[in-house]
């Protein structure tokens, strides 16, 4: 995992609000390397499933390595999504997803890459200053196979409360 | 969490298979109960927003207190589904989910329960020894409000293979 250098106590000051959010714009937001030790911690704490745990095993599975619980190939997006624009977002929050669909398994050493792209825009009809999006984030590894789509809600801020 | 009791090396022998999920069946798969520590630590390594890590920002947030990332949600209930059945099972992973939804937040203290009903069932066309089962997952707090709901997808081995 990418080391935490995140401020905890003062997240940077808000450069990108709901009405920045534009349908059909594209971000690219960073690649994370897996790495084997981590793939093992997680299947450990929250996946023991014997091929996300045990090479043999894995080998004589669907997948033929040992690969990476789909949950920690969510949450290792969310870390890219969090540090190269959620945190610097008047995010408020997400109230789920319409899709996710685990594509391809994740292996050690991988190299993953978040694209997101905004799908649609509205503002939330009982909130003036809050408005709703709903993207498609694409996991793309190192051979250009996508390996994680999700298409999923936030919740931002707007800049500009809508009149009443 | 609950302490890893499970055996890495040698999951247990295989009692459910594909004919044993019976659609409109229902299934209690155990309970869970966080913690303010692991709430953090998840956050931490996965999700650092200002209202997973910081009591002062969480406040102040829609929230209004503390709370657990969906992410880490997720990830505690694939355990008690881990745990509770599916190593028990014949199961050879998932493609993924028709949706997912964070209802509530998830606080430090809070005692999850899980419940899975089987919502259909299919053999796969192309591998005679599979089949596919969607599943509704529905994750319960201490005060008896849903906190998560997911539909998803499994893929199971068969008892007994498809005559061609």
């Amino acid at each position: 995992m990418i080391p935490a250098t995140h401020n905890e106590a003062a997240p940077s000051a808000i450069k990108y609000y709901w009405e920045d959010m534009v349908v059909g714009s594209r971000r690219d937001l960073g690649s994370v390397q897996t790495t084997k030790e981590e793939i093992l911690s997680f299947a450990r704490q929250f996946d023991p499933q014997p091929f996300h745990l045990d090479e043999d095993a894995a080998r004589e599975s669907v997948f033929g390595s040992l690969c990476a619980s789909g949950w920690h190939t969510c949450a290792m997006t969310m870390r890219l999504m969090v540090d190269n624009f959620l945190n610097d977002s008047s995010s408020l929050g997400s109230p789920g997803l319409e899709s996710l669909k685990w594509l391809k398994p994740v292996f050690p050493g991988d190299t993953l890459t978040l694209h997101l792209t905004v799908l649609e825009s509205r503002p939330m009809g009982k909130r003036p200053d809050v408005g709703l999006v709903r993207s498609a984030w694409e996991l793309v590894n190192q051979h250009g196979a996508k390996v994680l789509y999700m298409d999923g809600y936030g919740m931002f801020r707007r800049r500009h409360r809508a009149s009443d």
